[in-house]
């Protein structure tokens, strides 16, 4: 008799786009598909139509066992299995989105925020395996976090814990989207580091982002690595405030290691080297040289499912 | 046949005193007793002055079982049971105190710092029983705290979290003891209002403070009791320091409750009103009106042997 291999369903929905997929317990995509977000205003549908998709990518695998669905989202709630006005999607209010998948299939369904996916993938599949206290930090449009201590991730008593990118680093600095000022995401994010740049570029005629068409953190990473100065100091801004928050978020939860993951952190070491220069400046002397920060390894065009599916595993 | 009752022993260390004694389960405090920390310069001489002690406590209580024995000292580390490099200590380096007084009894010993012992105590007994989500931060001389997440002691991979005090609120703002600038316990610490109140009175002759041979966090306290502006001014000056940390603290962990314990504390709502004002002027909109801010419920005066022992029975 043959025995089934173990699978989980992975989601993960973003403002734009909703990937979703099968995968493994080694991290193996096996079978993946996308469609666009925006084109269902209405959640009912998006449900069923992401439902009869995934269960075309279930028939088209033999001999395989689905154990469970986790879904990553914005503003996903871990406990309610709801997302809560979300800014960048079209459904308002509260959305009951496990519960409404959980209508379609006869395994568990579990959600929770893009972030804390995020984290989970990386624990199981990637740069964190086998760490018990680490930090997963995701900068793309947006600043998002996943806290894991003691093995666990850390939801808080309501589910909404994790949001460093909501912790204010310049107390009346750069307007947020959340209505306040001086969050770190509006400094250390895809977004954020744009900004400083055309706020450095007010000063600067001599640069190779003078001039160009759209200014995007790839093009800022592009020019540092020419040796543009101007772009390398964009990059040294954007990691003290980095460096310096990591310091204070250190000094809480003792971490391991912390993980970068999205757009800005494919620049790579242009981001990670003097982000960790900053934190060890600003590091209580018994953290010092104990911490890492390192690029996660999960495959960029795999992380978002296999992040999301490992929400089912755990 | 008798049942004999289980009881837990308690040690608080601190840099003058250190006292000792034996709690039930429901936190009474059946025998008690304290020495001079500052007698003992040599390690080994203490620990068997207190064991000796210990022993007579226990010999004086009739039908106890011991279950254990915890201890609460400053730069305690839970996981190697030593202490490391206290500056308030005359014991210099790292001195293996669990292992020391485990030498001395038939029980397991274990140890932490002093503000992990006050958050197990304030969950086993205080203000947090029952709360799987909370922040301790102990206002004494200086600024210690605990975190406790998922119904766990958060100790960091190093077992150094909780370092709250050692965050930095304000770049290059006051000098701290620990080498570096704007820490948050140099302003918000029974020593931190009090340098406050000091810098207030150079430009100030109009106080109930002016003239006073020492200025205490309690002088400060009844000034402000009375109506006075300038004590007012300066707990409301200490308050925005603390609620502006608070805030990036729950966006961290999201907690349920934050318990304030220690000298400062005990000016309750004088301190307490402003900073749970500041704390929601500062916090991301999803986390208003959610997280209280409590007096610790422990009694002052068995607080830290509650606390200590707590760590026995957890």
């Amino acid at each position: 008799m043959m025995h089934n291999m173990k699978v989980a369903v992975g989601i993960d929905i973003g403002g734009t786009n909703t990937v979703f997929g099968l995968v493994d317990e080694q991290g193996n995509c096996l079978a993946q598909n996308a469609l666009k977000t925006s084109n269902y205003p209405l959640v009912n549908d998006f449900v069923a139509e992401v439902s009869k998709q995934v269960n075309l990518l279930i028939d088209s695998c033999e001999n395989i066992e689905i154990i469970g669905m986790g879904v990553g989202a914005p503003n996903g709630n871990y406990y309610t299995g709801t997302i809560d006005f979300a800014p960048n999607l079209k459904w308002e209010g509260v959305v009951p989105l496990a519960k409404l998948f959980a209508e379609y299939f006869n395994f568990p369904v579990s959600l929770t925020n893009d972030a804390n996916a995020a984290a989970i993938g990386e624990r199981i599949y990637g740069a964190a395996k086998g760490i018990d206290d680490f930090v997963m930090v995701t900068l793309g449009t947006g600043l998002g976090s996943g806290f894991v201590v003691n093995g666990d991730l850390v939801y808080g008593h309501d589910g909404f814990a994790g949001e460093l990118g909501h912790t204010i680093v310049e107390k009346n600095g750069r307007a947020c989207g959340c209505g306040r000022r001086g969050c770190l995401e509006t400094y250390a994010s895809a977004s954020g580091i744009v900004r400083t740049a055309k706020e450095f570029l007010e000063n600067s005629t001599n640069s190779l982002l003078v001039g160009l068409n759209e200014i995007t953190s790839k093009s800022i990473a592009d020019a540092a690595l020419e040796g543009d100065q101007l772009a390398l100091d964009i990059f040294d801004f954007t990691a003290e405030k980095l460096g310096f928050s990591l310091a204070n978020t250190v000094a809480i939860s003792s971490p391991k290691l912390i993980v970068l993951f999205g757009g800005l952190a494919q620049s790579g070491d242009l981001i990670i080297k003097p982000t960790k220069k900053y934190m060890e400046d600003y590091l209580l002397n018994i953290y010092r040289n104990k911490v890492d920060i390192v690029p996660s390894k999960l495959k960029a065009s795999d992380a978002a499912i296999l992040g999301a599916s490992a929400l089912a595993w755990n």
